[in-house]
């Protein structure tokens, strides 16, 4: 579903990882349907379209598989089962058109990776309930900084541990913005380098005032430890009013400033913010700089993991739902 | 199988977890017999060991529950399935005695969670292959580098990705001696601070020449890349010849001198090896010190990804079987 930057990189993906995904994990993938807004190309008795991926990325509507007379239920009535591929833009407002796709697919027993995360972050107990109920999966690395590998490591790697607290760097631009500020720049002539670059967009909002944070560690906390938290439940602050004053009172404590989003647990009373903290050197997250991403989680018998890195691009969120795919496949 | 440090403390860690996998998971934990070099506790019809885990820690023999008629075999046969915890000591030259409790539960169906490393350094093809003919899994986070998630990242989260290297601080112990040298200190002062702090053995040299580091490398490296190393492929070298001069030349270069596991993929021709590398503050192991663990990805797909921390203590590695046996039982 949706074929912007994300569905076109994920689409070229699935042409180069076939053989790959064949070979090792005997998974035979097919791509055979991507609808747009105004239409659908649709595979029909071709076995995939993944060979035609190039032509359709060039926008060209006169494709043999195109069409505009199919609807989203005739095709995952047709196929019977699968997994639906969310990319679509995230709305948080009303989750559309995403939440509309994933409640059809689940209605059908279709499993989903979704890379978008209005859907998810609007509904997630119910979402979660009804997968469950339909023995389907919802996975959304995609949706939660996807080729930093967040929820998987929370799920699997910790499986048996309490979660005591989590806090993430969880979005590339804001981390980026308050690094170049470390060196000197405002914050608007920081944000405008970013667009330039397009890594941040041109309606920066869902970045720097923390709503993409937000959205992450509510899906990260949810999955991961069980909370059952709305985006209202989300304290939330963002980076426009940043000043490298600020910046350097913290340096000169020997601190950086970095927006954080925080799972913490005070005694059963959970609560996920996105704030704001200066944290010194002995810290985990001190020395991610740069759009780079990272996490922490800090548990009981495990102590304190970290991950970091991972790809910010489209082909990084590609790979991210292709993991996701494999893993519904192998369990 | 066996009653160490490690085994004490997973038993513990059963006793304190019970609910908790039950809850969660729908997995009803029972802790069934303990071998030890001269017998076995065994619950017989008792449900489990768990109750009297302090008993039974404190030495006594003289447990109800304590024989020495009883082989493994007979239990194995009598439990019908389950997992095999192994958590005896690595011996990497026989692998004995956790390849030949290996060895037979894998002929009675019975999945492994393993800490010790000799039975899968020395067979790990056979065993993966046995394992998977007889549809039982052998799991091995307690033997690389435990509460660290190494295997689990790079084979579920890094799925569908080619891994073009791995680099990994792997041994604790090393790691902190370099950082104490770092400091000024001489290697055999700082070798005889972690003996007295009981972090390295009084027989080291399974730490500082490498030997640890190598057996993880190519346990990670066969699990997540499929390579089939053994031992002698991978060329190895230690820290006790590393002077201060050698640590002061990196670091008037802005470099550290780190202790690295490494996969090398050179076109095709794999290669690992345990090698002293001066890293510079761009690589994302630089910042790990004291005795931290972590490893990095390079991948095509996802960039890099780095995991690090995690425990190293008995209570650490004993949260790692307990994952792996929860992972099992989710699969």
């Amino acid at each position: 579903m949706g074929f912007g930057n994300v569905g076109k990189a994920f689409s070229r993906l699935m042409a180069d990882k076939r053989e790959i995904c064949r070979e090792r994990f005997g998974l035979n993938l097919r791509l055979k349907a991507i609808f747009r807004s105004k239409g659908a190309y649709f595979s029909g008795r071709r076995s995939d379209l993944t060979e035609t991926v190039e032509i359709m990325a060039s926008g060209t509507a006169d494709h043999p598989a195109w069409t505009t007379k199919l609807s989203l239920d005739e095709v995952l009535t047709e196929l019977k089962s699968g997994v639906l591929v969310e990319c679509t833009p995230t709305n948080i407002e009303t989750g559309e058109p995403g939440l509309s796709h994933i409640g059809q697919a689940l209605g059908r027993n279709w499993h989903i990776a979704a890379a978008s995360k209005g859907a998810l972050v609007l509904k997630f107990r119910e979402l979660m309930a009804r997968a469950n109920m339909n023995g389907v999966q919802i996975k959304f690395s995609g949706a939660t900084a996807a080729a930093l590998p967040t929820v998987d490591v929370g799920v699997l790697s910790l499986a048996g541990t309490e979660i005591l607290a989590i806090e993430g760097i969880l979005t590339g631009v804001t981390n980026l913005i308050l690094t170049r500020m470390e060196e000197g720049i405002t914050f608007q002539d920081a944000l405008k380098e970013a667009q330039a670059k397009g890594i941040a967009e041109p309606d920066p909002s869902l970045d720097v005032d923390g709503w993409d944070t937000a959205c992450k560690i509510l899906l990260i906390s949810n999955a991961v430890a069980g909370t059952g938290f709305s985006l209202s439940d989300v304290a939330r602050e963002g980076i426009r009013g940043v000043t490298i004053d600020d910046i350097q009172k913290a340096k000169s404590e020997g601190k950086i400033l970095k927006l954080l989003g925080r799972l913490v647990r005070d005694g059963g009373k959970d609560k996920a913010d996105v704030r704001l903290t200066a944290i010194d050197k002995t810290h985990p997250l001190f020395n991610v700089t740069g759009s780079n991403k990272a996490i922490t989680y800090f548990t009981d018998t495990m102590g304190a993991v970290t991950v970091s890195g991972g790809k910010s691009d489209p082909r990084g969120t590609a790979a991210a739902l292709l993991k996701d795919i494999i893993n519904i496949y192998r369990s």
